[in-house]
């Protein structure tokens, strides 16, 4: 299905069109500055969205994550909050590439300040692709789009947990991905926050190697019990993902 | 290798000897009564224990698990601490069978009073496979042996950990079987004790089912990174382990 809106697209330069693999909607990405990874795929896999439900998506970038939980589940309306005004720029021109100005709002701010720019205890779900490692220290550019993607340059997990707490209905669900490696740490701030980890699956490469994700969802006081679920396997072998990786990636 | 003290072996009315496969070691168990499981197995085979080292398993049961780390470690000493008299009298003559007296001490004490009953910051390898379910409400009989095997009716989570954080030296190191779904709590536990987790792996029956065990490595006084292992899978098909299963058992 092509979309009608692509004939009066205008890309700027450096930035290319990739095709989702959802209603036919696709978004722009720029190789320079971050281009989404298996990590959002995942993550709006692994994210659950009841009919009418409101979500907010901290770190939005490109926009990747609303567009694609747009696609797949009855939410009311999704927001991206992205706080580089390019990658904001680029993720509302994705957001009326595909049509979808009424259903997703892009707003340009700082994770920090979440809690002051959306009234507390507003939405169902919140959803986070954090920076995954610690601090920016030996970064040649910590301002480099990639940087503030992938360090906590901008803002430390803590600071997502807060604002997640304080922007959450009581009983709504905070879903994030993250690297194992701060698996524990990541759990102890959650609880911290009176968000509970109720489910969590380890994405591992191959079924004989180390995870290098994990997936959780935290309920907004909950209390504490966990499911874990069976691995997520990426390959079946080198090359070839298993069926369940193009199963999420809607192929 | 037959061991010479067999012969001098009187067993008590329910008691039957296992073989385990490792040196020729055997164990009496009541099935009545508990007998060791899979965990236990899996828990000595991720233990590890510097040569030298010394070891306490709080809740040892029928001394199962200080019997198997003798066997793969080099530890100098093993203490195996267990509340219930009769199971500690079976250990006892468990390690007298397998002639290791001068190895494996059995003490019979409760884990909540651990830190009095040894020197603080004494060992360093604490193992634990404690009871899994919560408190021991709706249990006809809480105080028969499997109840107290299963059900935190003697100690809580808590309890071993806050143990375990005073009698580990600086540096030494808690390692747990439990289940995957109390795998938040206890992690925050660990944490208020200083217990930092290290290591982990998850136990899953199938490729393509949830884990049933999660085994844990806490460092006292370590900091925050954690190392999640491959995933352990018990069966290749029904009925059939994998190799890493029998590695463990040692066939």
């Amino acid at each position: 299905m092509k979309n009608p809106n692509w004939n009066s697209i205008s890309l700027k330069p450096g930035e290319r069109l990739d095709e989702l693999q959802r209603n036919g909607y696709v978004i722009i990405q720029d190789q320079e500055r971050f281009c989404f990874g298996m990590d959002a795929v995942l993550l709006s896999g692994f994210a659950r969205v009841k009919d009418g439900g409101s979500v907010l998506d901290m770190g939005t970038g490109t926009g990747i994550i609303p567009i694609l939980l747009e696609a797949k589940t009855n939410a009311s309306h999704l927001t991206g909050l992205e706080i580089q005004p390019d990658s904001a720029d680029m993720a509302r021109r994705s957001v009326a590439l595909n049509g979808l100005e009424e259903k997703i709002s892009i707003v340009e701010g700082d994770i920090k300040e979440a809690a002051g720019l959306f009234p507390a205890a507003s939405f169902d779900v919140v959803t986070c692709n954090p920076p995954y490692m610690v601090g920016g220290h030996g970064l040649t550019n910590p301002e480099a789009p990639k940087a503030i993607a992938r360090h906590e340059v901008k803002c430390t997990f803590e600071d997502v947990a807060a604002q997640a707490a304080k922007l959450l209905k009581p009983g709504g669900n905070f879903f994030l991905v993250h690297r194992p490696f701060r698996l524990a740490e990541i759990i102890v701030t959650l609880a911290r926050y009176r968000l509970e980890p109720k489910r969590m699956q380890l994405v591992y490469p191959f079924v004989d190697k180390e995870p290098n994700m994990v997936l959780l969802e935290a309920n907004r006081g909950g209390r504490s019990r966990l499911k874990v679920e069976k691995p997520l396997i990426v390959y079946r072998e080198p090359g070839i993902y298993t069926d369940e990786i193009y199963d999420i990636y809607g192929y």
